[in-house]
């Protein structure tokens, strides 16, 4: 993409076009930060009303039968389910990430101790999500075990020993942007007696997710990113279909029950995938989650996930060449890896100093991305509702911020970055 | 109360009964369903359609500093502070009340372990919330502990010895309604060497707390019940400052990091109960609980939480002695107890076989209580909208459905129970 026209024409061509109009996007905003917070989808706002109007408001305590509360955490499971390769029944939308991959975390180790007492690791890599591996440390030194971590992707396979119980990965790197091998890193642990967890916080509604086919173990992610569910929305959890009706973890509360509303003594896990339903779900911000994963699906008679990707594609090369090319002398060096195959939907750079203020300074514009400590500026590309011309104007912006010097402004130094 | 028209007097001199049209409530509904969902504060349709639309919507990720979403748990969890006798910054509200349960359990047990190891005891009830004794049950399963049961309230000293860690209580309990001293069991459990944990889903917004002058150690309570959050609502927990800077859990997501958003490897957990803090809020619904804690916080100047136990007592013991006196020869044993000191904020009744099926009639004549098995009609009294009215013509329609036997129609036969 070498000129604004050529951007318009990509975009007068693009099928997945229509899909922007499913949601509110303030006018002239762009908006490359859906893999942090993904814009409103327009329905939302209305169905959130009806829930607290109609669903509460009138229907009070029987919406939890009449209005199907109690049905959403599996609806929406088995709606998320059809866009990461899993089936209906084996996923569902529950309380956070990291209380999630407690959960499942707790799980795989339950089974490893049962069946292979002598695994005592959990492998990761240093450069995964804190949260991920906070909730792994405390857990693993909770128990007596250990959690090792590669640094870098090229050293897990040697990681993969009998000492290893569970390989804990996020399929793509919040940072970089760099998506692992789901089915071959599984392979490999599965060879080596190892079970897998894949955090999909970055490729569920982004890049194609086989969970299935990859043979996968366990699997967690999140709702407000690509999936467009709104802030703190309810995260997922998924186990394949071979642990379901075995595993075990010990946020064992009522609604994981196997009959909640018969207050009896003694936890009897529920079959299948509802056992990892714990309290009562944040019913609001779970229908709008469903909505947001409607946007996505909304998709699929377009091509699904696979048209989705093959744009998103598009677009982050798009914006990784042209700052490459018009921004040159700089500083900026491409992080993303330039292969398509293990990049996920965002475009990343390094800067050694300025990468706070300079995306400081392009928000001023109205070009949101956002930055990452120590030093990466990171732009998100959601497939749905980006433009080719957004892209385009994102790095023309980017251009005169760099050119102009306007990163310099003591408005955009950095303090405590929160965002 | 003896009378529909000294009912109307009751209200015409009732100081709290201006709080009522804080609310939206369906036209001739009688709702005595507040302690398993609270009706719809008028402020939360706004709000929430608010943060949907301006702050999401428009907002986006720079909400997380402007709309001040950061802030969100402890600026809510500080409202609740004040109804429950704890200070600023004690208190936040995040996830679901199992999960927090699981949270201070853990942190308790961690704290007995380095204390105290030879404490090898959860000792609670047999008749607390179920979901209480799942999470206690698996948490001591897996650490080798044991979980000790009363059958009575008066059998729990004797079990307060040098083998109990953890005194864990509903304060009032969800069936009956029976209601601990909640000072006295604390002393009795730290003579013995043991910490507290009390659940307040029946208490908070209810009746009055003083978790500080009771001495307790940990909290966790409800925020869909008495506070009016909506369905779902995040739950809120809390620690004595005493064990603020010490305890540590394992749920150690990025949001109870010292430092968020610096993603540094290593969990560091933030000073105080923000480390109580796991993954990223669902801010939809902690925004509607917002609305719901404030319309109880609107009591302050008409008397606060003691004004509203006072008529929360008159309301439920207006409602069982009617009972009682109107309702006799078919069945209905009191349950919840008579002494005002010892009952909670709702009065419950045993019926031998039939108390899911007049719980059901009663619902279809617009009056709505609840069932909870095995055979409790539970009647709740939310002093914020509840009349004396509202009660004399509950009990008014209960006397017409035993006197008619409306409970025999077959639509009201018990399958299996939901709500």
């Amino acid at each position: 993409m070498h000129s604004l026209s050529e951007a318009q024409s990509l975009d007068a061509a693009d099928a997945l076009a229509p899909l922007r109009q499913q949601f509110d996007i303030p006018a002239g905003l762009i908006y490359l930060d859906g893999n942090s917070l993904g814009v409103l989808p327009s329905s939302a706002a209305t169905r959130v009303q009806q829930v607290v109007q109609h669903e509460w408001g009138t229907g009070l305590i029987g919406s939890w039968n009449s209005a199907g509360w109690m049905d959403l955490p599996q609806r929406v499971g088995d709606k998320i389910a059809r866009l990461v390769g899993a089936g209906p029944g084996e996923l569902v939308a529950a309380d956070s990430t990291s209380v999630n991959l407690f959960k499942v975390l707790s799980a795989a180790l339950n089974i490893q101790r049962a069946d292979a007492p002598g695994r005592t690791r959990i492998v990761s890599e240093r450069s995964n999500f804190p949260t991920d591996l906070y909730i792994a440390e405390a857990l693993t030194a909770e128990r007596g075990l250990s959690l090792v971590l590669a640094d870098t992707p090229e050293q897990l396979p040697d990681l993969l020993d009998e000492r290893c119980a569970l390989l804990m990965l996020t399929h793509v790197n919040y940072r970089s942007g760099r998506m692992h091998d789901m089915a071959a890193l599984t392979q490999a642990a599965h060879a080596a007696g190892a079970l897998t967890m894949w955090d999909l916080a970055h490729s569920a509604g982004a890049v194609p997710v086989d969970l299935r086919g990859s043979g996968a173990d366990f699997a967690v992610g999140c709702g407000y990113k690509f999936l467009n569910g709104g802030p703190g929305a309810p995260a997922f959890v998924w186990a394949a279909p071979r642990h379901a009706g075995r595993f075990w973890q010990p946020l064992a509360g009522w609604m994981g029950h196997a009959a909640p509303f018969e207050f009896t003594p003694g936890y009897r896990p529920a079959p299948g995938i509802r056992r990892y339903l714990c309290g009562t779900p944040p019913v609001l911000s779970l229908a709008a989650l469903e909505c947001g994963v409607d946007t996505v699906l909304a998709a699929e008679p377009l091509g699904g996930m696979a048209a989705l990707r093959a744009k998103s594609l598009a677009l982050s090369e798009a914006f990784a060449s042209l700052v490459e090319s018009r921004c040159a002398d700089h500083g900026l060096a491409r992080v993303s890896p330039r292969e398509a195959g293990q990049r996920g939907s965002q475009a990343s750079f390094t800067h050694p100093t300025q990468g706070y203020a300079m995306v400081q300074a392009l928000i001023a514009r109205g070009v949101v991305g956002d930055f990452r400590a120590p030093d990466i500026l990171r732009f998100g590309f959601t497939p749905l509702y980006t433009r080719f011309v957004d892209v385009w104007h994102a790095v023309e912006h980017l251009v005169q911020v760099l050119e102009r010097g306007e990163w310099q402004d003591p408005r955009f130094e950095q303090r405590a970055a929160v965002t």
